[in-house]
């Protein structure tokens, strides 16, 4: 791994910015200009100074999403700092631009603290049609995603919900190859920050009315000290929030014991921790989507000697890689078109589904569709349109 | 005109838009995927960590510009807000990217608070290598920037600086043709906002010694009032700060007035001011540099009817037009290639000397290269780049 990782710190000395910005409009001649510029631009404005909801129409607030990170939690590095989280913010515009169109334009934050990074992206929204909120530290990334629910224009923690619409979409087709239905099965997740908090609010349906359309049967949660219950003391208030809907029937105990007899595993949080014994103790047809990066919680040939039935992981060279860029550039491009004010759990739900039918014909290697296939991000778009 | 902005608003409506950002780097296999984005990105996310200052080689900041406004001050248009400012600032975007390569996006500030626009261009900085002011009212527009000065990338408002180094570099040529020395000259500024205060303190090298360089023997600077001199009564900080490089005679009374004998007339506030009788009044060979948009002080051939050796005017529509994009986007150019924590005095006169040398024969009908002479910015970069 080290000469790629070399490789890529050659590629961007060499390059100095993935992204660049170009005109639209040609600037030949002096009509050109004044038609994009001044004296014409003039016009533009005073239509928009006089109704504000015309700046969807004339300018690129129709198509613009800032992507806004403090840098307090960059991949798996932690808190390196707004500076050193430019090179991902890149990664994710030119990944806007690429499958969706969309200009997206990185905004790395000088701060760390949640009330200035809420009035900073209030104080810069005038020219963004979306926020996409990156690599924020949990809770931190709670409270800034909530409180800017009414910016009117579409706020999304893609580390939260990204994540969690590309987990369901892998959950349902791996549902399809075992020949189960979701809706009886016990899933849980190894990890409780930002991914896994919100892989369990998608999985319990949170927000609407559970016995609609509530995923699945059971999530149980665990982190570091095990499974969170009811019992636990000193949990924090987004862990009490969590067992509203998690963990029904109270299971206490180590991930290993409350891995016995569930269905599914679904691990974000660090690598190396189960062996094939685990996987033994689960139920017949255990499904694993083990997302820790490099190294995922099981080696995938590991899982499958031991009986897991499907297994995904957040890898690029193992079969079924959850990746985020199956979600964000539909979503997105599906909430712009449609002038969306939020992303609800509808569109989530339906942004899952209809990645998930990306696939037609489910196998225990292809759960989910290539992060390359260009096929993905319109029809994602066409869904989440259609539930907004 | 109406046609004119009419079309303009077509074409607004038209493209929704007028920049677009692109992706660097192929996205077409795996390999790019993990080389731009994740795993590879966390190579240099790590060396940026390490040392802050390498952001400039690995990321967009070596080449981007945040082109900032509170819409407080657009065009004539005044106080227009932030989203009706859009426009202007995508037009200012485009051309960074056309003239000079700058990624340069559009940051338009919902809030008219001087404190707060400081603060959040502070917040926003870590991936932007310069800042551009834009349409920001007087005298906040001041307050800002001189606050910004320590943010250790160029902050620039370019109303004021860009409009200033255009206008000299128009009257070292307009010199030129009279065939005399401008440091023998006396000219009258009308207008004493943003970009009338700027060309004071240029033309009087404000931030030198006066005794080496200052460009002009004498400044005047009129307001609504008439001139600025040191009796008058109710005076703001800002135009008590001109008397101290300006009206060095404490010259009094109105415009008319103190044109009388003046070799040059520089206006930067409204149209239809001046009539033959006051270009009459002036020196032997009057230069009128008439900017009001889109009205001029004076029409051009009213001025040379009355005896002006040279006119400009702010309209491309007639010669020696004074436009900032000669300016700022090889400003900036050459301010990011020399890594460039401001740009000082001794940049901004470069850039006049530059802009100025374009024209290798000036005449009365050509004392500035066109708008869209593609020489002007990598001369003007390279003679910026040389004084930082």
């Amino acid at each position: 791994m080290t000469d790629f990782f070399d490789r890529s710190l050659i590629v961007h000395e060499q390059l100095r910015g993935k992204i660049g910005i170009h005109s639209r409009v040609p600037v030949q001649s002096r009509d050109d200009l004044s038609l994009a510029y001044t004296p014409g631009v003039a016009r533009p404005c005073e239509v928009i100074a006089g109704d504000v909801s015309r700046a969807r129409d004339l300018t690129i607030k129709n198509n613009s999403v800032a992507v806004v990170s403090d840098g307090s939690a960059v991949l798996g590095l932690g808190n390196i700092g707004p500076h050193a989280a430019i090179p991902v913010m890149e990664g994710k515009a030119l990944l806007f631009s690429e499958f969706a169109g969309i200009a997206a334009w990185p905004i790395c934050v000088d701060t760390q603290d949640a009330s200035e990074i809420i009035e900073t992206v209030r104080r810069i929204a005038p020219v963004f049609g979306g926020i996409n909120l990156e690599d924020i530290a949990a809770p931190r990334c709670f409270e800034v995603e909530a409180a800017l629910q009414d910016l009117g224009i579409p706020v999304f923690h893609d580390d939260q919900h990204g994540t969690a619409i590309v987990l369901l979409a892998a959950l349902l087709n791996a549902a399809a190859v075992v020949g189960r239905e979701l809706t009886e099965m016990t899933a849980v997740i190894n990890g409780a920050g930002a991914a896994g908090t919100a892989i369990a609010r998608l999985l319990c349906c949170v927000g609407h009315d559970p016995s609609v359309c509530r995923p699945m049967k059971e999530v149980i949660v665990c982190d570091s000290k095990g499974a969170i219950h009811a019992g636990r003391e000193g949990l924090t208030p987004e862990k009490e929030e969590l067992l509203r809907y998690t963990n029904q029937a109270n299971r206490s105990g180590k991930l290993e014991d409350v891995l016995q007899g569930a269905d599914v595993f679904i691990g974000v949080s660090k690598g190396d921790l189960l062996n094939g014994s685990h996987i033994k103790s689960m139920s017949d047809t255990p499904i694993i989507l083990a997302m820790a990066n490099p190294i995922p919680e099981i080696m995938p040939d590991v899982a499958r000697d031991a009986g897991a039935a499907v297994v995904g992981t957040g890898r690029s060279d193992f079969p079924n890689q959850v990746n985020n860029v199956l979600a964000f550039p539909g979503i997105f491009r599906g909430a712009l078109d449609a002038g969306a004010q939020r992303i609800t759990e509808e569109m989530k739900l339906a942004a899952a589904r209809a990645l998930a039918a990306c696939v037609e014909s489910p196998t225990a290697d292809l759960i989910l569709p290539d992060a390359l296939d260009s096929r993905v991000a319109p029809r994602v778009a066409a869904a989440v349109a259609e539930a907004s």
